[in-house]
């Protein structure tokens, strides 16, 4: 049985609270919050706490918060010798104060708030300080996902790049796709198979294979067209003109 | 019983006709190619011709061939009053020669040589000069896919800007994320998950309200971090740069 208690009640924690509880391998032994009135949203039977006076050692802490603040909640942690993780992609593990063992749990995905997720799918990134609290990382995250990594800092921070070019700049390429479609009455769910394919091509391409597209083949004929139909919009035009300029860079590269 | 002659042997009109063939609704009645080596891809019992005086009428001509091609072989076509479509997205109807009548059927989706696609689940765009002719083009988009659209050519064109968007670039996205991942010795495996849960999100909300990342969150903090890791690919850090622009303009925009 391995006791966990949280940092923070964000969106990860709370994707995490609910991927853990209800499993017989742990106990959620407490959640502690700045103010009492982010514990409300955690309905569960967790003892949450205000007061850095009130916590108790633990198997794994896990500092859930947002990538800025984890360096000063560490430094802030009273007790010493604990086990202490952060959650995030970005950060190093060196920003844990080193009173403490240090480690990694980073779950690489998308969370939406109220929108639940089968978490047996999600990578789960792990890095320790020490061999030893590698196992205890390795034991929790098998509990909860298929996909476990052992992945140093520098290696997740470039997964946490790579990660938000294929979901915070796709998501924003789906953004201008739908505005484009809005602005001429078009319908935006006539592009959904279109993009349920792209993502699915890479499964069996690479996506170098899967490159089609006026820029792929250099039609510059279609390529101005486009630029003139996105000349109201300087912004999307320059997008437009530099993918178009990259795609064609690494058509030459290879 | 529609008798369809193809013009052109790419890869539209390759999947085109494995998707009409064996239709109890449909003749292929010939297939025009440029070049007799071209035949070859189709293995069905399509009588292929060389040349345009061998042409017969037909219900139905589909010029499948590279958009900047579409006037000149719409010009070459040597019958008259016949009804001849198009499959481009960025073609406008009237590129068709006027001594025919003219429409578009245009199936949005991305055809890779080689791989397999349920066209059922294909939109198809079409427009046609006359409204007989447009319930041709109804009744055939209806045997092989489940999702007929009547769009205009402004229209189709915006689509086709959209979806320039939503595979191409998307696709190219995907392309900076692995060489990223190549770069750190991860395997770009470990974001399939995240590619699915993204391109899965924006069925229930939409892109705006999908938007996650230190973009969308102004964490300027991570943005410099993640700019200095990509300072040795000055292109791949230009897109960084203006898509986490746009994405903080279209915050506050709204």
């Amino acid at each position: 049985m391995t006791k966990i208690t949280f940092i923070g009640s964000g969106n990860v924690a709370q994707h995490l609270i609910q991927a853990f509880l209800g499993n017989p391998g742990i106990i959620i032994q407490q959640l502690f919050v700045r103010n009492a009135s982010k514990a409300i949203l955690v309905d569960a039977d967790i003892e949450v706490i205000l007061d850095w006076s009130q916590l108790t050692p633990a198997d794994m802490f896990i500092i859930a918060v947002s990538d800025d603040a984890i360096a000063e909640v560490s430094a802030n942690f009273p007790l010493k010798n604990q086990f202490v993780v952060h959650t995030s992609g970005s950060v190093s593990l060196e920003q844990i104060s080193n009173h403490n063992r240090r480690g990694v749990f980073y779950p690489l995905q998308t969370f939406t708030k109220g929108k639940e997720i089968d978490f047996k799918e999600i990578p789960i990134c792990i890095e320790s300080e020490f061999s030893a609290d590698l196992e205890i990382l390795q034991k929790i995250s098998k509990l909860i996902s298929d996909k476990t990594f052992i992945i140093n800092s520098q290696q997740r921070k470039s997964l946490h790049v790579a990660a938000v070019f294929v979901n915070n700049f796709v998501n924003h390429l789906y953004q201008i796709g739908s505005e484009i479609c809005q602005e001429n009455q078009v319908p935006f769910s006539i592009l959904e198979a279109l993009i349920a394919e792209t993502a699915s091509k890479i499964k069996t391409l690479t996506p170098f294979e899967a490159q089609t597209g006026p820029a792929k083949r250099n039609d510059q004929w279609t390529i101005d067209s486009h630029l003139k139909f996105l000349k109201s919009d300087k912004t999307t035009q320059s997008i437009y003109k530099l993918l178009t300029q990259s795609i064609q860079e690494n058509g030459k590269e290879l």
